[in-house]
């Protein structure tokens, strides 16, 4: 055990569900608080949040409705992947002072399992990346691309929510792989960086009037992956388009995640599935964990080695407070941030260069 | 060559498509003409069809919407496969006399590329098999269960048209790898035969009153795979049963071929696709033939063993005379036959037992 850094007069802020939303998450969905910080026990660690990630997934946490996780209870704390430093350790597995990725959630102080925590290497690259592109969701676009897309050189690949921490690294995986990268992302600004920064071979403005025949001219030879983070009129421009064993890893469906009914009629689902048969198409949904034992390891070493020789490139949008959470997460929903969302919940120790710019 | 057999006078009954069918096809959609026969040129056989398979496939070429293969032209001979007995050969590698599986379609003789056709050996199973579970149907279940199913032991497979020549081996074939089948079909006649015939775990009427609770108490824990033939209300009842990671394979919709507009609303898509995602299903269309090359030699030597150790049931249903395909066909689309439809178009010189009966 080593002895805490933590100043004894410190309180915890914390931000709960305080009910379950309709529609778009509103500030009355969050209750926050200052609470009296938790102790640790034998094997836990007592953590304090650097950064705390805010991803769509977690729109579905705060509903009921059955999914792949169970929902967080209302008067739970919000659930959350985060960077933290530890303040006390009642184990030998970890130090005072060391930076890990933990699953904490929004607050500013945490108790953890030491079985569940693991070590970030600030040397590496920045802590922030543990959260974007060498985290949870650079696996997810890579797993999900690779497993499920497997684009072959040549083949289009299609990726919705493309200025995303996700949807860029699919785009720029499926590059690296020899395939065409076609990205979609809502506004110029969005798209003028996926051309110019991120190489994408075609950027499209899913708000633009000519979207349809847009998406139509840039795949001349149809589309091979789609790679489905967002649902909604995206999708249905996609679908008449895909090839034959065309494959749609579906990953997200960011724009019905605040519907609070269906659309009107008619009922398309015929369509849909008459489409899947005559193209023999692959629809697949997934969530990066199934594939963490298979692949994990061959991601951590193929990242690392595209961001040291700039063939992936991200871009971090980091708010700073806690406070401005619940703000910043409704703003994701509809699409308002740039890059891999996140709060800085607290002081970086790691310092680094200023973040909310494109690092390479 | 070899000298023909056919007497000079025989004519050639065929069977046109005369106009595309809005919804169900009627005998307007169809002409029936005694035309001359057809000639063989070098590497050419004439062939008279002895059985006319009828499948639902074929409702879709008759209409011109986009689809896995191209539609029959107005005019056209209806398309579909054949055992046919050769009576003339231009070619060394056919004897007249021989049985040979064909694609010659809706008529009494064709000609034939020597390349396309293949033979029968009528001393190893029935030459209507060819036709049914040691051909297309019998591969489309072998193939779409076996690949895209991929069924563990104790798992839940659930089948549509599980009376059907490619259902009923779906089911069996899900029982000989250790699965639980339960079979679904329409009306009492089937559903008993798929218990007492086929040894089907569970089967049910699609057309009871109480069919979704019935469904409910079948799959105590829930479906891990579903063989999609069918569509509408089946696949409604179904989809909120399957398990996470449960694998759809899509063979056929036959419930909406004849349909003409979408049904009402609200639109689904959105509900389907938030299923796929939150259960990561794999819904995943296709045709037997992606499969012929890694799996038709398997599938011969299985299903031959299975039919010899009587693990592997059958049924056909023999309908007489070219002249009834028109209404045979119609009839299938809604479920009237039992057992693998065809048609008996001309004498069969392998005699053999009494057609339309169960084999085993």
């Amino acid at each position: 055990m080593t002895s805490t850094t933590t100043p004894e007069s410190a309180s915890n802020l914390t931000v709960r569900l305080a009910s379950r939303p309709e529609g778009e998450p509103t500030p009355e969905n969050f209750a926050m608080a200052e609470e009296s910080l938790p102790t640790p026990r034998d094997n836990e660690l007592l953590l304090r949040t650097i950064y705390l990630s805010l991803d769509p997934y977690m729109r579905g946490r705060m509903s009921e409705a059955e999914s792949y996780a169970a929902p967080v209870p209302v008067g739970g704390v919000m659930e959350g992947g985060t960077v933290c430093e530890v303040m006390a350790a009642n184990t030998d597995m970890f130090d005072v002072g060391d930076i890990v990725l933990a699953h904490t959630g929004w607050q500013q102080y945490a108790v953890a399992s030491d079985r569940v925590v693991r070590k970030i290497d600030p040397t590496r690259a920045p802590i922030t990346t543990a959260l974007g592109v060498l985290g949870m969701p650079g696996f997810t676009a890579y797993a999900g691309l690779l497993v499920i897309g497997d684009p072959k050189p040549s083949e289009t690949v299609v990726v919705a929510a493309a200025a995303g921490p996700v949807g860029s690294a699919v785009g720029q995986i499926a590059q690296i792989k020899g395939a065409r990268a076609v990205g979609i992302a809502g506004g110029p600004a969005k798209v003028e960086y996926l051309k110019k920064e991120l190489g994408f071979e075609v950027a499209l403005d899913h708000r633009s009037p000519d979207f349809v025949d847009a998406l139509a001219a840039a795949t001349p030879e149809g589309i091979d992956v789609y790679f489905e983070n967002v649902g909604g009129a995206v999708f249905d421009a996609v679908l008449p388009r895909m090839n034959e064993f065309g494959r749609i890893p579906v990953c997200g469906l960011v724009s019905q995640y605040n519907a609070t009914s269906l659309p009107d009629g008619p009922d398309r689902v015929p369509m849909l599935m008459s489409r899947i048969l005559t193209k023999s198409l692959t629809v697949r949904g997934f969530i990066q964990r199934e594939f963490v034992r298979a692949h994990y390891r061959d991601f951590q070493q193929d990242m690392a080695g595209w961001l040291t020789n700039g063939k992936v490139r991200y871009r971090e949008d980091v708010v700073e407070g806690l406070e401005n959470a619940p703000d910043a997460f409704v703003g994701m929903l509809r699409g308002d941030n740039f890059g891999k969302l996140m709060i800085k919940v607290g002081d970086d120790p790691t310092a680094g260069p200023p973040a909310a710019t494109t690092a390479s």
